[in-house]
């Protein structure tokens, strides 16, 4: 490690930025940036393998920032360390057409690997990450080799924590040792309505050991030491994710807002912005960055650029030595389809006998995974329903990491997500599958999903008030007009014969 | 505890009914009934207070079947406990018309308290049911007597567990120290895709604990001696909502099918269930009832019929030697609204200048609150923004229960599931608040109250593009379609006028 004076310098920088972009724009949340700003730094600058030259190198590890309304944090990081974001863009944060957006955007600033805003949402899709992550490496041998040991960074707030993703995704991760995934939780006590202890005090550090999670706890997380040190310890698996329970000030460095929610979700104000600059030791200037800062982070990022390059050259030989290998590499990266797969997908459809359209497009997904490699999913605990086992493909289990079929559990919004996180990886063209009804759930990852474009498939059966007599609770009704009402989300409703006998007909 | 043996009688006459009606349907899930008979009869039958002569008994505790696929195991105890449900209601388990529907539906039949089936939902549900009879009780001074004890009794499956609203529900529940909460958790390690270990590995006795819940085990929750000494046990309060974690076979009683997902979700088969009832004992006849058993349930029942009477005249007494409170239980269970309310919440609505709907809505709440005692509610960790927090009206902690500011946490659905319990519970009008685009969250629970017909208020607040600069993940566009498609829930959208001016302007 530098010395911890540069470091401390470097976070102070960081929280200054952010608390002056938001001071600027009359809105925004301080108080997360000033709190993280000592861990987020400490991990950008040494831990994290990236290329600023290149946001998307394939050997990087991946940072989400699940607490997206700390979003000047990233930005800070991303302006520091050369991504392309300008002061100017600082200055516009939370204005029209600005790639600083009031919460991280993904595609809107390069760095940004996932949007955020919805808790928790950033660190089920990490999940997904994780495993896809795991997935490739073992579909491609790249297991065999130190070439893909990427970690997924995360850091979960208070709210992450509450929301019932953060059970469903956790437990998830904890149950697959997803060991590529290390979550900071930013453990400092505030929420919006006050004290964290209105609603909320859970032990935490258990709650992620009944999922399987090794817990690193962190006194004083704004110290630079000490998270580096947490940080050296978690990178070291033993086959769990790790949880880092780090105790943060909120607003660390503002004199008199500091710890409160006062400084959660507004400016710290004109004189305590002043207040603050002069308790860090920093000149009145707004958007201040010492020379000494950009120094050390001009060195780093030349030294992470030579890294990757040299990985880059391991990776092409690699590569190289195996014609099929590179072929299957390419496939993925490309998410490469058939140009003629519509017409091979029709051959195998059905066409004897009038058929369940969920036994139509279960055929079809066998046929689909066969031509597209990058195809890969599940349900949510009801495969046998939905007919989304592609055969002979295996489960993704810890024990088999090339398996290509997934098995979230009753999940939905976690599955939902952790889909988002799947094809954020960047080598898969995932589909999550439920009964239509159960949408409902996963509502708020679909409109992530659309807001990011990615390229996620929902696979719902069990359509209409014909599912019958499982009654109101199972019957979609109003679903389809949900669906239809999201903005760049293609629904396609399968119609079928409705063929009454003693059997009950499922669309 | 009568002898062992009746209770065993008594547990396999509930697996056999539900198994032949399940039969006869040709649908159903007969594996869970099976598994929780004993666990439920030696409830019912022993500790449980109800009153089937009326089943709105206000000193009555109540059942939520959580893991609501289990129909049949609900729809055997009303039978057996004389609850209305005749054996043609029975024999029409599923059918058009029928009260015994697919999953439990609240009002379709006498002692079903609430509406289950999406899977968490009735845990969460729960949870609201004890806040609010524990805060009926100290706003009335019944907190000082012995006479409203009531327990909330739920079972939840494995399915429950892996949902995240079972994560905030239980998060709140130990919170709140809800002591009032016993859940039995039916952990038969099975679901629909196979064994749990498929998804879902973590220790969930560690996970309650870790939200300050007191632990139960029980070794062979098929043992009715063993359970009813967890029972006796759970209702010794420390200050804690109970988990009893309770090891079941799934299909008990099925020689070839038991601890399989085979008898999950389909009926066991002629011939298994010929095979289950020779096991048991039992004649082939279907539906068949011993008349040992329905002698016991005869006497037993006339037992709960004469402790509600004492109950009630006890509570007649209670009532009738304050008529200050007298008028005030009145008012909280009739739900009363004064009749010139319209006219009285538009006197204190802001004339004198443009005012942000939000705050208009804060200040009529004030008013309402003071007009309706049974109005309460809060929001999930947005008080401060959606103003739904109720001046002087002090907050629902373990310290203070007469306190109507609920602080649900940054937990939308569970907040909105314990909305539709505190609904249900009968002395309360909810409220629930948060950011408009978060109703996405709350869609499954509020799909939920509408079937049940809940008088249940949600004030979202920032509708719109307005809300600017927390970008696209904070706007609500489709969010109104959704609301709007949901059958038999009422919106209503207050449009204010839109002032360009330096502040952004909140709808």
């Amino acid at each position: 490690m530098d010395s911890l004076a540069s470091y401390k310098l470097a976070a102070d920088t960081i929280r200054l930025l952010s608390a002056d972009a938001i001071q600027k724009a009359k809105s925004g949340h301080p108080g997360m940036p000033m709190g993280c700003a000592d861990f987020a730094f400490t991990l950008w600058f040494k831990h994290m393998k990236h290329n600023p030259a290149n946001p998307a190198w394939l050997g990087r590890d991946r940072f989400v920032l699940s607490a997206g309304h700390g979003s000047m944090l990233i930005y800070s990081l991303l302006h520091l360390f050369g991504y392309g974001l300008t002061m100017e863009d600082l200055k516009n944060f939370r204005q029209w057409g600005s790639p600083t957006a009031g919460h991280p955007e993904f595609g809107h600033a390069a760095g940004i690997e996932v949007t955020t805003g919805p808790l928790g949402s950033g660190l089920a899709s990490a999940v997904g990450m994780a495993m896809e992550n795991k997935h490739f490496a073992a579909k491609v041998g790249l297991d065999k080799t130190d070439l893909l040991d990427s970690k997924i960074y995360v850091i979960a707030g208070d709210g992450c924590m509450m929301e019932g993703t953060s059970h469903e995704a956790a437990s998830l991760a904890g149950h697959q040792k997803l060991d590529n995934l290390i979550c900071f939780y930013d453990d400092n006590s505030i929420s919006i309505e006050g004290s964290t202890s209105l609603a909320f005090t859970e032990d935490v550090s258990m709650r992620f050991k009944s999922y399987g999670w090794r817990v690193i706890t962190v006194d004083d997380a704004n110290d630079c030491k000490k998270v580096d040190a947490a940080l050296e310890d978690a990178k070291k698996s033993d086959g769990r994710p790790v949880l880092i329970v780090g105790k943060t000030k909120i607003g660390f460095g503002a004199p008199h807002k500091v710890g409160t929610s006062h400084c959660h979700g507004e400016p710290l104000g004109v004189e305590e912005l002043a207040a603050t600059k002069a308790a860090l030791g920093f000149p009145a200037q707004d958007f201040y960055v010492p020379a000494e800062v950009t120094a050390m982070l001009k060195k780093r990022i030349a030294e992470l650029s030579d890294e990757a390059a040299k990985w880059n050259g391991k990776f092409q030989k690699w590569i190289e030595s195996d014609a099929v290998r590179a072929e299957l590499v390419s496939k993925l990266l490309d998410k490469k389809v058939p140009a003629d797969i519509l017409e091979k997908l029709l051959e195998v459809t059905p066409k004897d006998k009038p058929t369940a359209t969920r036994a139509s497009s279960g055929a079809i997904l066998q046929k689909a995974a066969a031509l597209v490699p990058s195809l890969c999913g599940g349900a949510a605990d009801l495969a046998p329903s939905t007919k989304t086992d592609v055969k002979g493909a295996g489960s993704f289990q810890a024990d088999n990491r090339a398996g290509s079929n997934f098995h979230f559990g009753v999940r939905e919004l976690g599955m939902a997500l952790a889909g988002n996180g799947m094809a954020l990886a960047g080598t898969a063209i995932p589909y999550v599958s439920t009964f239509f009804v159960f949408s409902d759930y996963m509502k708020p990852a679909i409109r992530l999903a659309a807001i990011q474009k990615l390229h996620i498939i929902y696979v719902f059966t069990h359509d209409s008030f014909f599912v019958g007599e499982d009654g109101p609770t199972h019957q979609p009704i109003e679903q389809l007009a949900m669906l239809r009402t999201i903005p760049d989300m293609t629904v396609i409703r399968r119609t079928a014969l409705y063929t009454s006998g003693s059997e009950s007909f499922h669309f």
